[in-house]
């Protein structure tokens, strides 16, 4: 996911360059870079946020310019450096293209290319677009892009400029967001509304292959076959700051319904009907066979998915799992065998606890499989191994789709474990599999949970302390939701073995205490309830998480959202999501910053 | 759980009854009831404690009897009110029971006792005991039982007193304790052993379904299939004495002022200048040596003691140690190999929870070595091998010389593993023996900073909120801290790995919140001081707890308490220290019943 904008008109290009990409670094951060036109195509690109690239900008002689194309990148190919930064020009310098998305064919195009005498700079996939438009170029932009459209295949949004026509912006996209902006004597291009918002309010919305030319003083539109058509004008009534948020009031609402898309992209592109396929993983059919343990390490959030990840892997693999905080695994003189693996899982791929226990691993000799977020990050480029979350940016501090995407990453690497063990039947194992394919479907089905637990929200808003219980499984959600109703909302919440309430803690409920139970495992749902009549008979008020098979907790609970029965393996997917909404509504009613929560930040690189 | 008594002789029953219970109040105190036979069944119950019994039964005009049972209850089933509370008689009125423990198919049996015309007045289990003691009833006591205990599931000791049997007191029990104390001329029974040290030292241990029927001149037992048994009988030796207060204001703070001589018999005739002896111990040398793995199970503070073990095993015998809760373990299907050792620590060695994961261990064939405190209790007959913590009984509910000692048998195993490993040196073998022999003494030593605790508590007696962090052993120090913390004074404090706050729960400190800092291992003293800065940025109060080589602390908190440098295996002992005597004190100045905080019970004979 990346973002691009660009401009062309009577004013300077690269103020609305900047300004456009400013808006658009939710769409990732790891590098930037502007092409624009000054006697020839000049281009400056930094590593890092964009802010890196305003200071390289300024002190540039050759900045004044009418048209121009930016770029804000989150690496997908290559890791993140100046070289692989966008714009990519071509080799004779007169084209410079932008682009979001991924061209499936790239390394076909790139040998091809290559066998003709071009030579490439980066590894990425865009410069191939850059150096066969060269390659294709006829004189005529709209002739050249149609060419290229059918060579091309893949997912993108590209802009496009070219020395000879210094005039004329190209703009085309498939799958991936690209708007046309319209202004008087100036138009643009963005990747999505907010670049723009403060330019322009009539948009044209870009359909698959339909090819835009931008000039000062208007827009044409062509089809494929080079044929001019008329689109409608999309006029905009939000105002910039919904707009960022695609409509919602905080990104973490945002981040929650985009959870379905994410683990969509994470999961389903390695699962077939065939099974479980990772094509990252180094990781031979021996060294899977003859593991010892697994150590799974991380802060947070993360840390939590490992715990979730740990009972998973545990029952289909039948490996020992320990589950250790980043900062404790690293200090302690971890005791760790040769033939043992480490798990380290991260969003940023940044958090220094984690990358310092990565090191600690390392040194030990013991091989690191990384869950990694975000692509080049340290953490990923350290690992022997890396198996990606596919989320996309995440802005809100409080994690949700990454950690769900998470979770989803350690059923893959469970169940394909288990398959290359043999410590699943081949009943279970195509059960499963087929439970993890249709995980992002289900998840958008149970986020309609939305507007009831806005409801419960409402009546707990003024609770100060909370306790979150629940067993096996459950009690690994519990821990996650509480910590996301303690990020956000401030209140006191804990989590707890329901079984071990009762061993101390139990002496903090009186009458009205929030106590949420999770309920979702059938074989522990007896022991459950009698653990929810303890704190009930103390006074609490309980809210129970409980599958439709788990009914037994609404006789002593005072309120039961129910979720669908799944195989109890990947129960804790569904669970977390009424409880992030739950913390979300809360943390709204409180009158919290849901998105920047007080003290924190999003990712941690202190120890 | 809860504790029962029961009464058959020469003398007045409601004054055993009434003094046993008074012994038993550690069990449960939330409701309390008598019943006697006085021209047939006679009950009396209150809501609350047992001196609101006292009470009503003194005013009692149908008092007088020689034949009684009698109930103290935590409650499981309903909400403690009067109905509730036990004894519980069947509907003719003929039956009266009491009963610790959950019948796990009271529902079950509940709904065919209705459709044969029973009406209920309670929402308890009990009562479905006495009305199918009714209806099961064949004029034969023992022959009853017998076909009561066919029909009911769940654990239980039981109590039954009928009107046509004047002269008969029942018994019988599965995995709820229940002993029988034997008098001349009279006998009792009751649930623990200090209810009936008055009138008895000889004792009958009743194992599971063995069924004793109990008369003035004598006691007979059954088995199951009614053929009556034989068995020894136990024979106390234990002070009186040592179950009073000893003039402090209560037990929990002469428990902790105990610290030094329970530490003393429990160390001292295991070590001696060749090293540690483990007589009890039936492990070989082989067996230690080729040790895989070792699981720590326990619940509450037990299971903190346990962490603790976990860092001081690791580093000295380089076995790779997991610690679970106890309600957790047993559940999870734990991966457990016949080379692994399953540590159990329980101080009543009743604790529901844990009794069931031992049985779990062993049901997959792994050695069992306990750590208990009440000889003779299930878990130490259950197991390989026992370790007793010679800490006495332990009254007050928060558990101080349970927790140290231990930890100290925890450092006895360590060190005779080391030993018989080869993996510590002779000379810091030599050194950490030393250490330990001298620890008695070092308790004492430390506890001298009674009255500065005294005085700091003062200050936070207020909060509401604490965050109680630490690395490493300090972090597990934490854990039971914080526990101390919530149990007596109701303030909601929580245990967090130092490194770990930052990732989401430093958002709860503002203000004044209050933060205790334990820094006694110098190697992460720079660490922990980082993340006391952090705390302190957003406006904590910080008290550490730090030895003496760590002075760097002193920088950035408000109030340092030192304790004297130790052979940091060791730290851990001296830590918790100024933590109970602060949170004793913090629960006197808030005017909390100390030794019998609310909704909890001493020993947890529930799951």
């Amino acid at each position: 996911m990346c973002g691009i904008v660009g401009y062309i008109g009577e004013n300077q290009a690269v103020p609305v360059l900047l300004n456009g990409l400013s808006k658009l670094e939710y769409r990732g951060y790891d590098s930037a870079g502007i092409s624009v036109y000054h006697d020839g195509i000049h281009t400056i690109k930094v590593k890092g946020k964009l802010a890196g690239l305003r200071e390289k900008v300024e002190k540039d002689d050759k900045k004044s310019s009418h048209i121009g194309i930016g770029h804000t990148r989150w690496a997908t190919h290559g890791v993140p450096n100046e070289i692989n930064s966008h714009p990519h020009n071509s080799q004779n310098g007169k084209i410079s293209v932008v682009h979001n998305g991924i061209i499936e064919n790239y390394l076909e195009l790139k040998n091809m290319l290559i066998e003709k005498g071009y030579t490439f700079k980066s590894e990425t996939d865009t410069e191939v677009v850059a150096q066969l438009f060269e390659d294709l170029y006829d004189g005529d932009m709209v002739s050249t892009t149609r060419k290229l459209l059918e060579k091309i295949r893949g997912a993108y949004a590209l802009g496009i400029m070219c020395t000879d026509h210094p005039d004329i912006l190209v703009a085309v996209r498939k799958d991936c967001p690209l708007l046309i902006g319209l202004g008087k004597g100036e138009n643009y291009i963005a990747s999505d509304i907010p670049a723009l918002l403060e330019y322009t309010r009539d948009y044209y919305l870009l359909e698959t292959n339909e090819i835009a030319v931008l000039k000062n003083d208007g827009v044409k539109l062509y089809d494929i076959n080079g044929k001019e058509i008329k689109k409608e004008v999309y006029h905009v009534t939000w105002d910039i700051a919904a707009a960022e948020k695609g409509g919602y009031d905080y990104f973490m609402m945002k981040e929650i319904m985009e959870q379905p898309e994410a683990l969509k992209k994470t999961i389903q592109p390695r699962v077939t009907e065939s099974g479980i396929h990772l094509e990252d993983v180094s990781l031979t059919e021996e060294e899977i066979k003859n593991c010892g343990r697994i150590h799974i390490v991380a802060c947070g959030s993360a840390m939590h998915a490992g715990v979730v990840g740990r009972y998973v892997i545990e029952e289909t693999c039948r490996i020992p799992v320990e589950v250790d905080i980043a900062s404790e695994f690293r200090y302690r003189n971890p005791i760790l065998a040769k033939n043992d693996l480490c798990i380290i899982i991260s969003q940023s791929g940044e958090t220094a606890d984690t990358l310092a226990a990565l090191r600690e691993a390392k040194k030990q000799g013991v091989k690191v499989l990384a869950i990694v977020n975000v692509v080049g990050s340290s953490i990923a480029r350290e690992s022997d191994d890396v198996i990606y979350t596919w989320a996309g940016p995440e802005i809100a501090v409080a994690t949700t789709k990454g950690y769900t995407t998470q979770v989803s990453v350690l059923y893959l690497i469970a169940l394909y474990f288990a398959r290359v063990r043999g410590t699943m039947t081949e009943e279970a194992y195509t059960a499963a599999v087929k439970e993890l394919h249709d995980l992002p479907e289900k998840t958008a089905e149970v986020l309609k949970v939305d507007a009831r637990m806005a409801e419960i929200a409402k009546k707990y808003a003024n609770c100060e302390n909370a306790f979150i219980i629940g067993r096996g499984l459950d009690y690994a959600v519990a821990m996650e939701s509480s910590l996301k109703l303690k990020e956000i909302s401030y209140i006191h919440s804990e989590a707890y073995a329901a079984g071990e309430l009762k061993h101390g803690t139990i002496s903090l409920i009186e009458d009205g205490t929030l106590v949420v139970a999770i309920a979702t495992q059938e074989s522990l749902l007896e022991k459950t309830v009698s653990n929810v009549k303890e704190v009930k008979a103390r006074g609490a008020k309980v809210l129970a998480i409980a599958t439709e098979d788990c009914t037994a907790i609404e006789d002593v609970a005072d309120e039961v959202v129910y979720l669908p029965k799944v195989n109890h393996l990947f129960t804790a997917s569904y669970d977390v999501l009424p409880m992030q909404l739950f913390a979300y509504y809360i943390a709204v009613e409180r009158g919290c910053d849901v998105d920047k929560p007080r003290n924190l930040a999003k990712s941690v690189t202190v120890e």
